[in-house]
């Protein structure tokens, strides 16, 4: 499958752009006109530059308000299209966007609309150029995907298809039914973008919002396989307006792309094979989906990747600190217990607690330098996980552009390996159902069947790259997006995210903190390990006598859990002595309790009962609200 | 007039919000009780804090989901009614404000839901705690005002009244003559809220974008004199949620809420008095207002600000530099001449060019110290304002909670005083016109009668103070906000909004950089001049032969010109040499070029021809694009 992107994804100069997706292992770009206007290299210089990265020129865009005026101004608008045509000659370009009139259109007479199509494709032919036809979803006459092709179609002129573009298709929850009508070859051009599900003017999500393909909350791969099945054999392109990714990293932004299409590809490659059966549609999307039986029609080269299953549990997370004694403490607190060194690492310490596993590595100055010198303290290192086949999800992790962890920077002397996630942290695989692990052994042998495990481990995610996190463990992982709220702080709305495994075994809130005025960057917002246990009682009990700096919960919280919950009073009291918190939904109660921080880091004890698959969110704002308070020092 | 605040609206803890509340000049505030929820402090110690701190406790808020069910659930409601009636009485509070049924109700029926408000009331009465019933513009069944108000009339009971919300009411269009319909005594709230104008789901407006009376579309004088003449006698509160607010300076936020109010205020009081002839509000806005006569029955002590006309024009703007040589031979390339040091501050010196005057002041190192160690090397100091009485105006913007700029910061001896504008630039106001104002001659005189003047002064804003400037411009200089836009740049989105006098005397941009991953805190957006001239190829013929470093413009750029505008070849040709942009609208043509940057100021060269009103918008991203370039070397 040919990948590619519009110029607009990506912040920088058109130069950087073009090199950063280049480098990123895009096969083309279109070129968003805007970028041109404003860069300084000649039309010439940049199809050299194209050509000595590697990247075909696919298409240039947009060109606007051209069809459905009088005669007069079609004219003018003729003589624009002929300067834009020389343009691309200059830089050997051979397709050109055509979007549906939304500025300037007066005449919304289909036979004018061909006849003025047609005399495009007339111009165009002079100069070898195609140009293909959009709908966009806020066009004055033409805002329909299926009302373009109708008109491309009675245009019936070889330089004149069109383009579909998953935005101004989905948004407007258009019957995709239509696209099977559309012979491949008359699709001239395909943009991709996902979006989240929001509920405001078309015209703002699309200039502000659009996300790459598995970072929102469309189907693309049902998407992507009907136009797989048309015949459709150009490039499949990237066009996302999005503010935060117009502020971020270019190169980074570039992979991430990148990573949406091959995520993508491989999906659609299972979907074509199987249309009925590994479906990602609902039964409404899928609706005049094609039969299996047209899959011959298939150009597109679509490649696979190795295959994984959702992670069956977590193996261990790995803290680093520089503040031993104060971390071991905490954790024996919690009712962790000393399991041994690491045969060949002395600093390296493994603690667990039924099966949670903390791997607990000392850092030395050195370690903190060669690192990285912004993350320094006791802080969330990364977290391993139990997959099916380790080396196959390795293999797809760098297939999918991760970077893989140093292999030095391998904890074991069983050669986990592993990638970095785009806020930093080590993400690695281990063969297994995350029991008992073998590399265990390398710590000594210290049995332990208390019914306890990693609930969820909840992250801090960096400005900017929050799309990309949700993508990264969706396709790397196989993890799914729940929906997100914002958490009220003291210093702002934190936006969270669960990314998690159908089974709940993994559960990982993202959170993206707030960027006060004052604070740097990426805020302060520390990182916690979650711990499930049968007996919150018994595990504060046990914290109490060791001595547990609990993070303390107001009395007005209980007195607002009085009026809210019939709860008994004997329960509010235990609760209200132990600084635990209480939530209850429909299925199920949740009971837990959280420590001081050190460092980044926090713990959580999490008791659920029966069913509760949430998180206690309600009880967040306490949380915050108190660990600002000791931030402050009040 | 009582002016009240919620908590909700700032950040921080609660404490930190009471005591920015009563530092700012409130005289109360709305418990927003999540704020007492997370709080460690008890009902009685916050009442005490409070008291100390003198502010009342106007309302306890939200209570939700309490009317339209069934028996059952209705007994269970009413006792968590009963426990928060019994916490308002710890705090010494006696109004609380029930939101209509959202998320519970499944009963319409006015009956049944007219009878539960009775019976809240008879418990309210118990506790001498007043119910004030709101319509939120997301209820279940009572999403209107008038429909909150015909169930309260129903219900009849002395302690059940309504509360009248800005946003739940403006955000739904709902007419507003039905306002004069509620006696004042049985409005028992109200709560202020402007907002921009969005096309999204109201929740998610109103959650995300409220802003302060003034710094959003609505006319809030018009919905509170609507208000004032029912013979409302309570408190003027703002609830504003506000995701950057949350994340803003407490007491920053704070003293913007009252100066909203104060500003508020004193319009109202101005339509009250005179309701036909100085309504801000849009003929159909004022449909069903009351007439002039009623002006007795206002009960709400509104309080007048000296009033102040537009200002007649930019007396000056002045610099600050640690480069005397490069800015002035700057200056000088764009024709301006040197008018003389100041007679007593030989560090500061005066060049005009016709009307455009620019102060530069030769920074010492003892300056930049004394100053604000942020702002260094070539940075705008501040704008000099032209007005029709700077004593009223200076009288007023210290009432508006002004900050004013130390005297021994006034550069001249005409005693000229001015405050800091939420960006920390001075705005200063001089008596006169802008044409030749006599502090001129401390400088010396050079008369000068070129038509040139001061276009506009292009500013960048701080993040999270950019509702805080439109409102400071707003009420201390009678500006108008226009449409705001957004600025594509390698680096983000600007925001831009203008703010201007209505004869375009004053135009200023206002810009909020985008906060990239990479940069710091605010960015690091240059701030600009632009000088208007008679003729801009004279202009820049001077400053060729002067050696001025032109910014350079692509000649991609002039191709694109040459495609969209029917201009003569010459006309392009003059452009291209000169590095001139152009731009075109319905009313007349701009022409303009821009300097290089000096520390963080630089000056664009603008001519209008005949009544083209904008700024070259189309032209802002190849400014944007060409800067980057320079800021990173290539």
């Amino acid at each position: 499958m040919r990948t590619s992107i519009a110029t607009v994804c990506l912040s920088g100069t058109l130069d950087e752009k073009l090199r950063a997706a280049a480098r990123a292992g895009f096969d083309g770009v279109e070129i968003f006109e805007q970028d041109l206007i404003v860069s300084p290299d000649s039309p010439e210089a940049i199809a050299a530059q194209a050509a000595e990265l590697g990247l075909t020129l696919d298409l240039f865009q947009p060109f606007r308000d051209f069809e459905g005026v009088d005669e007069e101004q079609f004219v003018a608008n003729l003589a624009r299209a002929e300067a834009k045509f020389r343009l691309m000659k200059r830089l050997g370009m051979d397709t050109m966007l055509l979007c549906s009139n939304v500025g300037t259109a007066t005449i919304g007479d289909d036979g004018i609309v061909v006849e003025q199509l047609r005399r495009l494709g007339d111009l165009a032919e002079r100069y070898g150029v195609d140009v293909a036809y959009e709908a966009l979803a806020w066009g004055r006459f033409v805002s329909e995907y299926d009302r373009a092709w109708d008109l491309v179609k009675a245009a019936d002129h070889p330089r004149i298809g069109t383009c579909l573009d998953s935005f101004h298709i989905l948004s407007r929850g258009t019957d995709l039914s239509r696209i099977s009508e559309i012979p491949g070859e008359k699709i001239f051009f395909l943009q991709l973008a996902d979006a989240p599900a929001l509920s405001m003017d078309v015209l703002s999500w699309s200039r502000h919002h659009r996300v790459f393909p598995g970072e929102g909350a469309w189907d693309l791969t049902d998407f992507l396989t009907r136009v797989a099945l048309t015949g459709y054999a150009g490039p499949v392109s990237l066009e996302v307006f999005n503010d935060s990714f117009r502020q971020a990293d270019t190169q980074r932004t570039a992979v991430d792309g990148l990573r949406s299409l091959r995520w993508l590809e491989a999906a659609t490659a299972e979907q074509v094979a199987a249309p009925d059966a590994g479906s990602t549609g609902t039964a409404a999307a899928t609706d005049g989906m094609p039969a299996k039986a047209d899959a011959s029609q298939v150009r597109l080269d679509l490649q696979r990747l190795p295959e994984v299953a959702e992670p069956r549990g977590v193996d261990y997370v790995e803290l680093d600190t520089d503040d031993l004694g104060a971390l071991t403490r905490q954790i024996h607190q919690l009712g962790f217990r000393f399991v041994g060194f690491h045969r060949t690492k002395p600093h390296v310490q493994l603690w667990r607690r039924g099966q949670a596993r903390i791997v607990v590595t000392e850092s030395t100055d050195i370690d903190l330098v060669s690192v990285d010198s912004a993350v320094s303290g006791t802080h969330l290192r990364g977290i391993g996980f139990a997959v099916a086949d380790a080396d196959a999800a390795m293999d797809r992790a760098i297939l999918l552009q991760a970077t893989e962890v140093p292999r030095d920077q391998a904890h074991d002397e069983e050669v986990l390996r592993g990638v970095f996630a785009p806020d930093g942290s080590e993400v690695f695989f281990g063969d297994g159902t995350g029991i008992d692990p073998t590399w265990t052994e390398e710590f000594g042998n210290v049995p332990d069947d208390r019914r306890s495990a990693i609930d969820h481990v909840n992250l801090a995610q960096p400005a900017h790259h929050y799309d990309e996190a949700v993508l990264f463990y969706t396709s790397l992982l196989a993890l799914h997006a729940q929906a997100s709220n914002d958490v009220p702080s003291p210093s702002g709305l934190v936006r969270s995210q669960v990314m998690a495994s159908s089974d709940g075994a993994i559960r990982m809130p993202l959170n993206l903190a707030p960027r006060s005025a004052e604070t740097s960057v990426t805020g302060d917002y520390p990182e916690h390990v979650a711990l499930a246990c049968d007996d919150i009682f018994t595990a504060a009990a046990t914290a109490v006598s060791r001595g547990l700096d609990f993070l303390p919960v107001p009395e007005n919280y209980y007195e607002d859990l009085e009026a809210r919950f019939d709860l008994a009073p004997e329960l509010l009291q235990r609760l209200r002595e132990n600084n635990i918190l209480y939530d209850r939904d429909d299925r199920g109660e949740f009971l837990h309790f959280y420590t001081s921080t050190i460092g980044s880091v926090f713990f959580e004890m999490v008791e659920r009962r029966n069913d509760y698959q949430g998180y206690g969110a309600p009880n967040a704002p306490v949380r915050l609200a108190a660990q600002h308070r000791r931030n402050s020092g009040r």
